[in-house]
């Protein structure tokens, strides 16, 4: 058995003071065990994402220390910005990787919720599997009304938070923790300009409107290419694979003699999602992710850290 | 820029007596830059295998360490087995894989060749792309006749050695060492038991009879299962990609009406290899390695070894 290895993709709300920006994210670099992957701060939503990849433990030290180095920086009372957040530290999911299941997830969430009130006077609340009111499952409901109007609602019971006391931290507002499935950003162009095409696709193969049930999609026009596409976020990989829905789609466009020009995978996305499409058509038998080098290279390196 | 990595398989003239495989093959273990990935011992073959992925340079201490190893252990003159063999320590194969070319790799092999000669007293044949005589770039003719033969043979100026004197070491004979593309040994079952067609298909496919120029192959019965077998080694997946064979032998299979039943890798393959076949059937635009989570961790973790 090799290291247990999670995502963990914490937003903050500063996208504009680089300094700040620089200040949190170096609380994530040159820390044994975990790694920072890649973050990006967007001025509009005056927000940033960090993604990080490691084990448990390291991840969750650096989120302590980021968190108190936001908490010393960010004041909700003067923030603004496009995207909703109730909170400095806004929102931080566990997503697992390897070696580490959905429940161990849902446990190092809850637990860690705990250690991030203890250590920050922050209230939590616990969203999508590590929820523990159901309707907090989703994130929108527990960001209802944003930081504004969460500061007052925060007494009723209905908002209590799930840890800390019924009351927002007079700058730093709340924060959102959880677990969830790896989120795959996954793009289809259709070779027509005809937007209702992409729409109608869309429709056939997205949860909501009957199609796979973790695929979220919609249809939109690229007026510069004179192309439309099929905007996906697929949820669970594992159980709607790349494949089958590339030829999903392909088969829906065929109804209106459009072909499917092209495919972009947004972001990152885990070796699994891949592999599992390849062995699918190049139809291949027992294949296993330690046939792949640089895969059976990681899970040694994994097992490497954990000499004594 | 993260530090380069290489495979590396060398092949030691000892397949049954298990301290002597242990004793080599802990040359390879617990060495900082060095992983053994797999080693297989066959006792008809007489022969050991190790598959080494790391860092050239923990690399080739390491074969040093392994090749004394098997000095003190191997005596030419008392070894018999299937496989052909000229040396102990018959070949070391230098192979890129990252942050590296395969004209480094020769440099590798060449520079490598002459410490091994001046640590072990073994004479050195250079194969492959390492190779400095052109007829020896085929390892066959290199070891023609075998240890037995060469022994006497040496001292004719055609078998000399590329490095050292014109005799084989007294026990140990001599290495052939070299660089080469990764090997991928990949089998595409045929639902049919008719062996001609299995035959048929790899003719068209293989090289030698006006294939792609990188593949080699021969058809097979799986009498057991009713089946037949096109078994091919893809000697530059970069060239002729895993998709490219699977779907021309697919074509090959429809002129007798039959199916590809399955496919497998035999063995391990470079993630590249999968990348490159998922791309094409999934139409990904613009993929990179790097978006892969576990293949940026692993370069995360290249640049991390050679902090000071």
């Amino acid at each position: 058995m090799s290291e247990s290895l999670i995502q963990c993709v914490p937003n903050f709300s500063e996208g504009r003071r680089s300094q700040v920006i620089e200040e949190i994210t170096s609380s994530f670099s040159n820390k044994q065990g975990c790694f920072l992957l890649d973050y990006r701060a967007d001025q509009d939503h005056n927000r940033l994402v960090v993604t990080l990849v490691g084990q448990p433990k390291p991840i969750q030290d650096a989120l302590i220390e980021a968190a108190q180095r936001a908490l010393a920086n960010i004041d909700l009372n003067q923030h603004e910005g496009a995207h909703p957040r109730i909170g400095a530290i806004d929102v931080i999911p566990f997503i697992p990787l390897q070696n580490i299941d959905m429940k161990e997830c849902v446990e190092l969430a809850r637990s860690f919720a705990q250690r991030f009130y203890q250590e920050t006077s922050i209230p939590v609340y616990l969203y999508e599997e590590a929820a523990i009111r159901p309707e907090r499952r989703q994130l929108e409901i527990i960001r209802q009304g944003q930081y504004e109007a969460l500061k007052v609602e925060v007494k009723n019971p209905a908002r209590h938070p799930d840890v800390g006391e019924p009351k927002l931290h007079p700058t730093a507002g709340a924060t959102v923790i959880g677990a969830r499935k790896f989120l795959i950003a996954f793009n289809v162009n259709i070779g027509t300009d005809n937007l209702a095409v992409a729409r109608e696709i869309a429709k056939a193969v997205r949860a909501s409107s009957g199609g796979f049930c973790h695929v979220k999609g919609i249809g939109l026009a690229l007026e510069e290419r004179g192309l439309t596409q099929v905007s996906l976020n697929i949820v669970d990989f594992q159980k709607n694979a790349l494949y089958r829905i590339v030829e999903l789609i392909r088969m829906e466009a065929k109804r209106w003699g459009v072909p499917i020009i092209e495919t972009e995978v947004y972001g990152m996305l885990p070796a699994d999602a891949i592999l599992d499409s390849a062995a699918y058509y190049l139809q291949m038998h027992g294949f296993e992710r330690r046939q792949v080098i640089e895969l059976a290279l990681l899970d040694l390196l994994g097992k490497e850290d954990r000499k004594p």
